[in-house]
């Protein structure tokens, strides 16, 4: 049993996973390699960002999913390289010989060209991407609770999400929905009604992937959220104060006084890509991804597939694919079709991505998305996002707890994961300096038994 | 309204958070400081660390849990010290003065002068604790799974737990049942049930503040559950490779190779006591413990109260009360009848525990305790230790959250909040150092397709 083919397949996302499941019953040993010993459901993130759900809710550990795989093995390790022509995968410890690999390593955030920025504005791509939203959210109602400073208060109270897709839209709405609900009687010298959430975007609607009128539906949805949405706007620069954003049609910049941005405006291919590129020398494609063929192999090693976030699949002239959960497990199903295929010698088909349809909820009650050709938006669109979501979501123990979850929040618009954590950061001296607060220059400041605070 | 007299409460833990509900009538401004946005149900901590429920499950946002009472604010802030003479309290950005302050500041971790041994060796009272620990846990697991050198998988999955008091039997149990139970078919390279966790006490049994038989069925108990139980045994010295150990009755000492070891042995009052001490010249109690009064307030300062965990209260001739969730709560509620005695002329009265009864779990099935004098052991003792946890933990969410949680453990052995968290820790590179691969160092390991799975 030991001259089994070995696939080493590269990250544990919906392609990846995918890719180890449906080879399931084929005579190969595969090894499943990741940084993380989970699998992370995505599309459910940002409600960890915003205080519904926990972590361990969207995750499953990755050796509890391919436990009774027994032609299966997860690896714990971060890939380095890849050396096409050795055919090795380069751990940091290790190397790894493959006979076909899989490579399904996704994007990162794009800062375009601005990495700077991403210190000041955290996207949404990782566990730890959420929960420090959720410290920095959760923490500039903190400070504005402890500022005694009307204009401070006015910026910390001040939330800019720049880039109106689907996860700005998300953000953007459940931020309002926390400072309108959640948060409305929990502080006694703020009103965390007060917020203001703006969401910026450089096209004329949010949601743009969609064709109207979804769009327009969506900006109205919004806006009875009580987010501000300001499209044709780009942003110029990001401080730690204020962001610099210029209006299509108005060459004079202006800004917004903001103490917490969150990035929702663009990825880019993993940075293993590069190296791919290099090697075999072919030109990137949009956002840095890598082109591969019909049957999403490499047109120079037919034995390394590509698949999900970091491939540009571009055969059935509707351009490229989006990176979507749906694409990339059908791509990571294909590359193990494909596979297998090689192993019965049988010719490889062409993939062909089924779009079953994509939603973007807004806010409570809620949604707009495309299902099977038809468009949808609302209550019922909501409805639908909650039914596909739960349904996809990986593990049962899982689906009972976000069900259980939703409903509570539903019924009482509490959130319960509402912790700020993480560590040193969270100590109070980084909220002063937050408030500019300040132990060294500032006056100390003794309040009398004449209390602020209403009885 | 504003000339009400101003309560500072500092902690928002079972003591502190009680003293404020139990002042919702008085006439009051109560100003509840903690450094946390939570308050925390720490008798379910060992649980976040083994990987059954996530943080957010055993806690409560201290706004969310004060929102409805008019007189409490909540501040988020680190005590820095306290000036009894001038009545102010001093955060790291200003000072609050008080007219009444209740300190439920709690203990920390007492490693008897060795304070270095906290580095490696972890104790359990907040969730980063508790997500460390998890992480050390698992981290272990995976080394183990990645390791080539049979030595080193057997150190890998040997875990110490020092102190057999109720924590310490917690985790060891847990520890046990991961090890045989849940991780069952993660693995490909290592079996987990070949983990050996071992719990180092220096007294004849675990459990010893209960009164036999409860100590001799909680170490049948642990011993059927595959725990192999040290006892009359003190750790001398601890390091990264292992714990250095004295058995009573034995000059020579010995040691046990172990790369995780876990601290339950002791606790001491918070630093926040030696000032308080200082100030009203006494002598410090044990484990650094304020003495107070029968009515929980400070002799030389009746406006000042020590509740919970750092109070030292001895007027019963019962001994010090133990650092438990039912006292802190009790005393919490006592300081308020206090100060409400105050304001109205009454006076005081002096405090006494009502002593409902204390448990402790010891792995599935089985637990020992005490309930209103009756002694329990085993299913009937587990069963009531589950039905009081779910009752008095805070929350109605929480309370389905964790039934759900614990009916699918029960069921099924699996713990889904097995997530290896927390930023840069967790990338493979530290797990190649704590398993001796260097990347400098070690020759490249080139696996060919001839895999060590077995298919």
């Amino acid at each position: 049993m030991n001259s089994n083919l070995h696939v080493v397949i590269l990250g544990g996302g919906f392609a990846g996973l995918q890719a180890a499941k449906s080879l399931r019953r084929a005579d190969v040993d595969i090894t499943l390699i990741d940084r993380r010993n989970f699998h992370l459901f995505q599309p459910l993130l940002y409600q960890v960002a915003t205080g519904e759900l926990s972590p361990a809710n969207i995750s499953a550990p990755l050796r509890a999913l391919l436990r009774k795989q027994q032609n299966a093995r997860v690896l714990l390790g971060e890939v380095q390289d890849i050396d096409l022509e050795r055919q090795v995968v380069r751990l940091t410890d290790r190397e790894l010989a493959y006979d076909f690999l899989v490579v399904a390593l996704g994007s990162v955030h794009h800062y375009f060209g601005h990495d700077d920025w991403e210190k000041i504005a955290p996207g949404l791509k990782t566990i730890e991407n959420a929960t420090e939203i959720r410290r920095q959210l959760l923490g500039a109602f903190e400070a504005a609770e402890r500022s005694l400073d009307p204009e401070e208060i006015r910026d910390l109270l001040t939330f800019a999400i720049v880039g109106a897709g689907p996860t700005g839209c998300e953000l953007a709405g459940t931020i309002a929905e926390i400072a309108r609900h959640t948060l409305k009687n929990d502080f006694r010298n703020i009103n965390p009604a007060d917020a203001r959430i703006v969401l910026i975007e450089p096209s004329e609607y949010p949601l743009d992937v969609y064709s109207q009128p979804l769009p327009s539906k969506a900006a109205k949805a919004l806006q009875r959220l009580g987010v501000e949405l300001v499209t044709c706007t780009r942003v110029t620069d990001i401080h730690q104060t204020h962001v610099e954003l210029l209006t299509v049609g108005n060459e004079q910049p202006w800004r917004i006084n903001t103490r917490t941005v969150l990035w929702a405006a663009g990825v880019k291919a993993s940075p293993i890509a590069s190296s791919l590129l290099r090697q075999t020398g072919m030109a990137s494609a949009r956002g840095g991804r890598i082109p591969v063929q019909s049957d999403t192999s490499l047109k120079s090693h037919p034995n390394v597939f590509v698949v999900g976030d970091l491939a540009s699949f571009n055969h059935d002239e509707k351009g490229d694919l989006p990176g979507l959960a749906p694409v990339a497990t059908q791509m990571g199903a294909h590359a193990a079709k494909c596979i297998v295929a090689d192993l019965n010698d049988k010719s490889r088909t062409g993939f062909r991505y089924r779009d079953r349809g994509s939603m973007a909820v807004i806010g409570r009650y809620s949604a707009v998305g495309v299902i099977g050709g038809w468009k949808f938006h609302g209550f019922v669109a909501w409805f639908l996002w909650l039914a596909v979501h739960l349904m996809y979501i990986t593990m049962f123990r899982n689906r009972i707890l976000v069900l259980v979850q939703w409903g509570w929040t539903f019924l009482t618009h509490d959130r319960s994961a509402r912790l700020i954590l993480d560590g040193p950061t969270t100590s109070i001296p980084q909220l002063a300096e937050a408030t500019g607060w300040d132990n060294d220059s500032a006056m100390p400041h003794v309040e009398s038994t004449a209390q602020e605070t209403e009885s």
